[in-house]
């Protein structure tokens, strides 16, 4: 099966630090299908061999296991080809058009790593020019419009020229090993489904920490947030995973249609309520690791009078069989304490103790995500010291539990040389797996759950409280949850 | 709370191997509650000195984490005094009624160290010298009995000169962390009881392997045998605190009640099933670590054509609503392929998989209780290389998972220097904690169990197996679990 994998954007800061590593990382082991081509398409004037060189240049920069010898990386630049072009510009197309008709190959990939305004226009101009046909794969990067309005007039335009199962939505979340492995744990193994529902679990906890502040991208950070940021995708694709009904098998739709269900069973939240669901946040200056970070309204390309939230804890429930009544929190933000994402699921204590228990433990699962990949069953089991039992008489029999885990450390286990998120993405694309991209009707539903957030916050300071750089947020976080007799998980 | 703890047996092999180690560490550890005193008691013609210095050489041989200084072991000689008595002769326990009426302490604790064949004679002469007064706690060894006629006997005698709360009867495997720490997983933990049963539970493996043979006590185990050596006691209290209710509260009868159920819901067999359930084997010469080792009827002791079975591995079903149909299988035996006592608790596959799984693995929970003490918790994740997942159109969308575990050390997390089995068990005579102590109906009712496959087995060779030394037994031990459609633990 031939490929060309046309890549718009392909002199951008997304192709050079994550796809042309990933496709390269694909092609060494050998996972990359015989017979492709991989076509950057830019602005600049570039031959094919230029183009090469550049790549050649920039993997001296990026982050590989290990470097490519002359001779390998000779054998992957021969996939490589070039294409001027301005994507704004239908004219240009033709020329895309002619290298394509070139091989005729079995596949057309168009990964669209362009400015998000550009999307609309790079499907009809493939339509215009021909480009759309049943061969072809489209690929759209994030952020897929602003809000729900933006987001399905997009679809929209792209349903238009593509059929559904043409469009890859990437949630490069979805990509990461420890979250497709989310799918693994629950549905390959009997041993979670008896407990992962309401009569068992307390709450479930999901918390995507960066200890980064924005960097270099200020200004459309500002213009974003970290709600639309993190919030409507990766962390609610998270929740999808973990709330989800079993899917009945593991075809694309099957768990796409399961997804949905969840993401429609969101509670809607009323205005009145809305500041007890969500809390909102901006850093200001603080210490990261010991050195003194600038507040966020000091950050370049952001406005001196910012509104933009950098930090939003938030409580959901699901209103169906499994879930009703068990508040998932999600919590993510910049400069926080520590780069950490993880989920905790937090399960109710014994219904009846006949041992005594320390204060707040209880059994919990751990599962890490970043920065490491891993499980910790939390127990409590008897201590070391089994000598000092009260005797009868005391009051009570009852011995004092310690806490105890269990642990799995998937680095150790597989080595950390397992497949990134892109890598594996990409090569879903080309292999048309769409499991692990998001259909419209779920990135939809999903914006149509943050909206009432976002028109609250729209333009309002009100509720916006700073936090320092280096901590874990607000502490209204903590007062949310703690309303409802929980903690998150490194208060506990 | 004072107490005299009286060390029938005080110069015998379970005294200067097991118990006065245990009670030095209590000592040293400062668990032993002050006002105590240890009485050593037997035939040989010794002063208090005497046996303190008898006692101080015997800790140059024994495994003790650290010797005694000069000054530490004065310390706990302190505690020691020695009466000279034959525990058959009446007249003798005047002596002793003697030395205890000295100090008149608040507690005293008769352990009984000797020949079983004394234990009724022990019994009966204390309450001639009126030694059983409402202080006194009595302490009995196995074996008590050889059958349920004999154990009946011997609880029977003791139910006439005590209380059954003054009646200590020990399985020390009861003492062990591990086992104790059964109870705690089970019931100080909300996770396991949801999946603690027949709906999510395909079977239970009960693993107690020695790789040692008869050594010294080839007499003693010919006329005994793995069946009342280890099954009716170890075994079937690990099957019973495997399988058990919830007890109401963490006392003494609480939990015993529900044990007793267990035993009592233990399914009879009939004569004609007997050979379907129950494999009994003899070790043969063969290998252990590379070094040859002699066959059981070679052994010193062991009468040349002897039956008696060194391996028994049983098919254990419980009549209940939680468990039945959940076949339990226990396995025993000397000269096994390792030293290596475990739990397996194998769960049932999912019932419906969307995923591809590799044969033979599923879910399963491992309690390690010798030579490690851990948990291991097996599962299926996604595997390390998640690039070849089969394409669409190639038959299956599934993948294939990979077997992981999550792993709990107990040696790690607590030190190797827990509370060992025979110091606990002193601590609770002491304290008067009866809960990790057989009570008689236990005791019958397990033996009620094993009658009819003693009797079976009595005198008949019929059905022994012979099984080469360093393997996991007969072959037919393999063929029973097969039956079922399952296998044994390293098998699978």
């Amino acid at each position: 099966m031939s490929f060309d994998l046309v890549l718009f954007g392909g002199t951008g800061d997304l192709a050079w630090r994550k796809l042309m590593p990933a496709l390269f990382q694909a092609f060494r082991h050998g996972s990359l299908p015989p017979g492709g081509r991989i076509i950057g398409v830019a602005r600049d004037d570039l031959s094919d061999d230029q183009y090469r060189n550049l790549i050649r240049a920039r993997f001296d920069q990026v982050e590989l296991a290990k470097r490519p010898s002359a001779e390998e990386f000779d054998r992957f630049a021969a996939l490589l080809a070039f294409v001027r072009m301005d994507a704004s510009k239908p004219q240009d197309y033709q020329r895309l058009a002619q290298r394509l008709r070139e091989r005729n190959a079995d596949t057309v990939v168009m990964y669209v790593a362009t400015a998000p305004g550009l999307f609309t226009a790079v499907c009809e101009q493939l339509a215009v020019a021909g480009l759309n046909t049943p061969k072809t794969r489209v690929v759209l990067e994030k952020p897929l419009g602003h809000d729900l309005a933006s987001n399905r007039a997009i679809n929209e335009t792209v349903r238009r020229v593509l059929a559904e199962k043409q469009v890859f939505r990437i949630d490069h979340y979805l990509g990461k090993p420890s979250v497709q492995n989310l799918f693994a744990l629950r549905f390959g193994n009997a041993l979670f489904e008896p407990l992962w529902r309401r009569e068992t679990i307390a709450n479930i906890q999901i918390t995507i920490a960066e200890d980064l502040g924005v960097e270099k991208r200020g200004a459309f950070y500002d213009s974003t947030g970290a709600l639309r940021d993190m919030v409507q995708n990766h962390a609610l694709q998270l929740l999808c995973a973990l709330a989800m009904e079993p899917p009945i098998n593991a075809h694309a739709d099957a768990i796409r249609d399961e997804k949905l269900k969840v993401l429609r069973s969101l509670k809607r939240w009323s205005a009145e309520s809305l500041g007890q669901h969500a809390i909102r946040g901006q850093y200001t200056a603080g210490r990261i690791g010991g050195e003194p970070v600038p507040g966020y309204r000091e950050e370049p390309g952001v406005r001196p009078d910012s509104t933009t939230e950098t930090f939003v804890a938030l409580r959901a429930e699901i209103a169906n069989w499994r879930w009703a009544g068990v508040p998932f929190y999600i919590r993510t933000g910049k400069r926080l304490a520590a780069r950490d994402a993880h989920i905790t699921v937090n399960f109710r204590p014994t219904p009846h103790a006949i041992f005594n228990t320390p204060l707040g433990a209880a059994n919990r699962l751990v599962i890490n995500l970043q920065p490491k990949d891993g499980l910790e069953l939390h127990l409590l089991s008897q201590g070391q010291d089994n000598r000092h039992a009260p005797r009868p008489g005391s009051g009570t029999a009852a011995q004092t539990l310690t806490p105890v885990h269990l642990d799995l450390d998937f680095d150790k286990r597989f080595g950390s040389e397992r497949v990134g998120a892109y890598e594996r993405l990409l090569l879903d694309v080309i292999d048309g797996r769409l499991n692990l991209f998001v259909r419209s009707d779920e990135q939809e539903e999903a914006w149509r759950w943050v909206e009432p957030l976002l028109e609250h916050w729209r333009g309002e300071s009100n509720g916006l409280r700073p936090y320092a750089a280096g901590t874990w947020g607000p502490s209204a976080s903590s007062a949310m949850i703690a309303r409802d007799g929980f903690c998150w998980s490194e208060e506990c």
